[in-house]
């Protein structure tokens, strides 16, 4: 197979419009190879996220549910998060969150994949991990604004979900049908 | 399965901060059904989106690669765009897309799963489809800024590419993954 070329681009200028805790703007303009300009270009600055496909000894799968402004509604998700600086690695970003979310912990951990929400215009990453055999192990400890409700789905239930559309969040979307497929569970 | 319920956020304020061609801000203010407040929360709104799992009659995958600045490299990925007004539909949408930065069309059309690159922040669905024999019916149009290169490659070349994680964007593995499962390639 190919081997891409990887001829970025020329930035002629750079900068911040907007830096606020959960959105920062950065205007950017840029010379093609060719010569070509793109004298305005948006790119969205985040910290990496991360999300967790949980899964529980007894093969129950932990979703969660939250009201999402963008879309204007509540759907399954797997539990995701902001990674923080106080963060020592992603998969402490992610069992944190896991924990922070359901309360779940423990288990046998990897990062499954590694994915962009969109990268034309978003700069960061979203580690997605596999948790097996995590068990409930604390309370939840919600942020402020969170209004989280923990689900622990089993397969037909999960296989449903995603048959059926109903888990929108792409960055979830990408690792619960990998599982499917590595798992041969259609 | 229990059905969500479905609570949204009361909105106190809603004002555009930022309106571009390729970036529309807003900012809105929420009450959530609890009394609390979140005084300031970011939603970017687009157009839909749509992209394309395009397979030729003798069975190669029609991907595409270009530079993506938020990442700052190029990666193999489907046929994808912004839809716009004059498309009829979201199909149409996908099928002028491919046609502009591949040539190819024709072909059965389905679409194949309705995701979201981020829910909580973004007001947009992205559309996608899976086109099934599809044929060289033309010649590439691109964008003023586009670079866009083809690669046709066979179902193991595909394979590679999702699980060595070469493929980035979540809206893209999603339906490659959904594809694998439904039709046990892995």
């Amino acid at each position: 197979m190919q081997k891409l070329k990887q001829d970025e681009w020329k930035t002629l200028s750079s900068e911040y419009l907007f830096r606020r805790p959960w959105l920062t703007v950065r205007k950017d303009s840029y010379e093609l190879p060719d010569g070509r300009a793109i004298p305005e270009y948006y790119i969205l600055e985040y910290p990496d996220w991360v999300n967790t496909l949980a899964v529980t000894k007894d093969k129950k799968f932990v979703f969660v549910s939250q009201y999402r402004p963008g879309l204007k509604r509540n759907d399954y998700e797997l539990c995701a998060g902001v990674s923080e600086k106080s963060d020592k690695n992603m998969e402490a970003a992610a069992r944190r969150e896991l924990l922070e979310e359901t309360g779940y912990g423990g288990g046998h951990w990897r990062e499954y994949m590694v994915v962009s929400a969109n990268p034309s215009t978003t700069n960061n990453l979203t580690h997605c991990f596999l948790a097996e055999d995590v068990e409930l192990v604390g309370k939840t400890h919600l942020d402020a604004t969170e209004d989280v409700r923990v689900h622990l789905l089993n397969l037909d239930e999960v296989r449903e979900l995603l048959v059926s559309g109903a888990v929108k969040q792409a960055t979830h979307l990408a690792p619960l049908w990998k599982y499917f497929a590595e798992n041969r569970l259609l």
